[in-house]
């Protein structure tokens, strides 16, 4: 493994070379195909079915990615117990889940090239607490088992504060390592209150590698805030490539929800109707690169399929197809079926111009949450 | 393996003691993971990719299948050779293909005793020349692969014409086992123009074990047509049990279409809003098993979550609860959530009574159609 | 008035010069208007506020109406007391506001050459009691008020029972006037199991001048009706023309209820979003003329600016504008716009490749119903 | 005239009793009646037709609605020759069309003690030239005619610029009558860029006895610009009493665009589908009043059966019903209907929980416009 990680490019030479394609839904897949716990969403499995992981992790691997994150998101001993209360116990420690998960990705990674990347995550101490010793101590945790299975870089996520996000970039920079960090915002800004702009602003100035959003909003939500962090830097000179993973699943009506998607009835366990389709990845792909973001990947359902179409529509870009176009490039092989209306359908006019029906007449297009509480 | 298959119990055994759980989607979903070319949709992939493939089997029997069947659907001669026209070639025989195929599923059935189905399907002969012996030499040579490979049983499905499959079956009778049949009719009957009943009541009389319906059309349509066929027999003092492998999409605008949502603009690469939710396959099995159906699976679109609901909704009859249901019983384990408003959702009633929007407002609820033409 | 009656053509003849149009919705329409009361639907807003009523009628007539039905829909004695059962009166006899109802009828027709057409509805002696000498009696007091009041011609509509409507026809006999009928079936045939086919030659041979469907369902779903109405009559060489007058609301999801759109939870305070808009109409009157209906008109929900449409979409087959095209031409004045983007609208094109999107994201296109008892 | 105008109360009086019912919508309706043109809007039905337009008055004041508008909108010279370029004119003078508009909205007036209200518009001088003096003196000349006619009050109303607001206002001072002032803004503010806190502040200060919005927008972001008002002028201290007029059509969708609903493909031709139910009046109505707003009537769209909906919502505050209630309460009278599932809905409970669908399953729920110009 060593000698692989040695000769591949970096994160910030690829980010010089072009757009960098990160993976997909973890949890939330592996949780579809019958090895996660939908509310808990702890990541045991990669030590209880190791090989169900690594084929996930193929699939965005083979759909293009350069990126595979280590598939233990939330693993701190905080959020383990927490999301085990009531008796409930996981049957391994943190050490041993985050370390099986580094094997996993190098193992899948050096497969194909890919980068892997740690992700650290909020932590309890600041969230319960805004103990800023105890918040260090704990990134400090999270750190160290990247460190020592010397993933390629780190990444912040999935932070709903800048001032958190500040602390854990802070804690990183021990690590000597690229930096990229991420938050969970929409357009109303941090759960502080503090705006997109002024967000964007501090962590482009945390000295991170690459800056950005993650989850819990729709395409076009993330859209809107991409553009306003882009306009926000461009008025400070500042330069920091843009980031952007979103969610899978289509959700409008939840961007004045300071938790996204998670307000919705259908999250989730019946988030299905509201998946995108590859189309829609592709337009969306193409927005946020001429917005300026310059590492687009996945997060809550985004699958294989949807991970490929960010890699087929930046192929000119990136100067390659990904590994899965033998198979499935953008339009399939429709021209070879026996069916003459599929014939059809062998360009992509036809799937850009094709607005995808609900197949529910008797279901809204959106619908209408109560005010959820995030802890 | 022998040891294993010895001691299961066979198909009409599995019937007699309780509805029996088929498998799910094959191609379509491969092909999401990046495994199969839309279009042409062969199962090279069990040659290419087997550990994809075995995976994915391994999640429907995760799932509470009781039955794999072999992943080599439409592969026959003169099939493999139209899909692929126009200089496409794949690079391996019809029976490498297909002995892969049986070599795989047997392998994972054992990990879990199941039983390997080995399913034949439509030829050009009857499709194209109506030439009987013909016909008949094709479905031989499919049966001849599934006798050497040793199957539990045979299944002759998605049939267009009854006069086909009434050939089909009398050619299955060699193998000494039992027998299934599927056609892939809705409510206007097969495309000679033979009727829902007449259909029904004709499958019956070739002496199949189970007989019904498959693909093609949504949930609501096909209970429909089973209510029809079960009236048919019924009248007819016929007691032959009913079996249904629906699709996994949303198409109630395509029930007067004789090529069903193979006639719909979404139709194989933008589905996805059309995907039914985990709670849709519950109400639908719980329908179809009040109508009499004994056998419950999935075709296209039908992936392992779904194929888990049937078998979650059918455990007080089978009297045991899916592989899976270790880390997902039907409601996950919300009851750990550290949202409160995510927590309120363990029970069936939240979800059975909650409509998943489409995430689009600006998209229809369905979607108007040409008429397709089948070849 | 009896010399404008004299000069102007009758029924039959204005049937050979080209498609007769009808007027529309009444009660409905005066309900929204402030003069009618939901649920009884009791008329005697003809003598209660008579203004109001006409100026509905001269709004038909401006329209493009041939015709202008007497304004007492379901006027008999049975009918006017059932809907005033539990204490509540109407204040007038039956014969007074069927009187007023013709005055009003033949007032407006005057001013605009409009024929005057006085309409039998079904009638309680037979909904309940099957009694064909009270049935006959009670169509005999409905008709009488007409003959005094030399209407142009009768037309027996609404009617569920084909039997009951040939017993209306019988007596209309003795008025020595053109007859019309009208059923208000869908696709399930009469409430007594007789076919749409089986009605459409029992119609015909009834000797009415023009036999159809009216109220109750969508302008798919009669057109429906129609063309199997159509493919009967001409099988049995009969030539009768057809009417139809539909509802103004969309409502495809009851096509498989008996008592059509009564079925609906909107019905009848919210239907306002299945308003029909002006564009359907001119699809559906070509469809219709198409079919070979011949008298095109409007039942509940059909507002003068949807009876325009019929009027201007056959203008060409009448050879003649209506009278509201000096204000209202089809796209109106659009080029005068001071907008651009409104402007561009001056065209039918524009208009008929517009889908109206409904404004309520949170609404399903359908709605479900429980099984509604009719009476 | 002149002793019942004298009896009646006024504005301000009324206003300190309980909340005003404004009249609805004028040039639209009359234009699915047949007596407007689409597109210029010009109002000589005032001279052409008026028993059509004083009927709709009429019914207006049967809803509830204490205010009559005279029906002359838009009516300036500037207006009245830009809707009639190309060569089309309009057979009447500015003068003559308003000074029937005055007798007509005094005649109906005087039926029913309400108030007449005269309206002033926006003007040429301001929009194309910022002509201060022009535009005074477009002001006066529409103003001359309702202190001659002797109006209750006069209202400014559909300003899209706070600046010519202000001016209208000082102008209309000299009539020594109450002043309404009334913009078309939604959350972006008037089309100059100011916000909607600051045109709240501003038209308070000009010292008119009301301010509001009406027209453009849907009930949902009326309700969101209503809320920012009267949260600015509280911050000022400032005390006057809110009024709004909204669209009778849902279209959440153009919520950020400055020409609100014009920028619609349906405008103004296929907007049916769109239409308020009264029961969404209802609860627009409530919600408004909670606000603060103390004059609720309707702008375009807004229909008889809309504007008594306000009038029945607030009849405990009002303590009186409308006159329309002996016909039509506020769920009829389907207590007395012969159908049982009818009979059912007699309560506001039905209702209020009945989510109407569009009936168009092959239509969105909201359309994607171009950016329109106005002007």
């Amino acid at each position: 493994m060593s000698k692989i990680t040695a000769q591949k490019k970096g994160l910030l030479e690829r980010l010089k070379e072009g757009p960098v394609v990160g993976d997909g839904s973890m949890c939330m897949t592996l949780e579809k195909r019958g090895y996660c716990r939908a509310g808990p969403w702890t990541p045991e499995a990669v030590i209880a079915y190791p090989d169900a992981v690594k084929q996930l992790l193929r699939e965005y691997l083979r759909a293009g990615a350069d990126v595979l994150q280590t598939p233990c998101f939330y693993c701190s001993d905080g959020m383990l117990k927490k999301g085990t209360a009531s008796g409930e116990t996981v049957a391994y420690t943190t050490d041993a889940i985050n370390e099986a998960a580094c094997k996993i990705a190098h193992e899948v990674a050096a497969e194909g090239n890919a980068l892997v990347c740690g992700g650290l995550s909020p932590v309890l101490s600041y969230l319960r607490e805004r103990d800023s010793a105890k918040t260090r101590a704990e990134f400090d945790a999270q750190l160290d088992v990247f460190i020592k299975y010397k993933v390629d870089f780190v990444l912040a996520e999935f932070f709903a504060h800048v001032e958190e996000l500040e602390i854990c970039v802070d804690v990183m920079k021990k690590a000597k390592m690229p930096i990229a960090c991420s938050m969970r915002i929409g357009p109303m800004g941090d759960s502080n209150g503090v705006s997109v702009e002024e967000c964007a602003v501090r962590m482009a100035k945390t000295g991170a590698d690459l800056i950005g959003i993650n989850c819990l909003y729709d395409f076009d939500t993330c859209l809107k805030t991409l553009k306003r962090m882009r306009d926000a830097l461009d008025k400070e000179g500042l330069k920091t490539p843009l980031m952007c993973q979103p969610l899978g699943w289509r959700c409008p009506e939840v961007e004045d929800k300071l938790i996204g998607y998670l307000d919705l009835p259908e999250t989730p366990l019946a988030l299905d109707p509201r998946t995108a389709t590859r189309f829609e990845v592709h337009e969306f792909t193409r927005a946020a690169y001429n917005l300026g973001t310059r590492y687009i990947g996945g997060c809550c359902g985004m699958e294989p399929h949807h991970i490929r179409a960010i890699a087929q529509e930046l192929a000119p870009e990136r100067k390659r197809d990904p590994p899965v176009q033998d198979m499935c490039p953008p339009t399939g092989f429709m021209q070879f079926s026996g069916l003459s209306n599929i014939k059809e359908k062998a360009s992509m006019d036809f799937w850009t111009n094709t607005k995808p029906g609900s197949g529910r007449p008797f279901n809204p297009a959106s619908t209408q949450t109560e005010g959820g509480r995030f802890m």
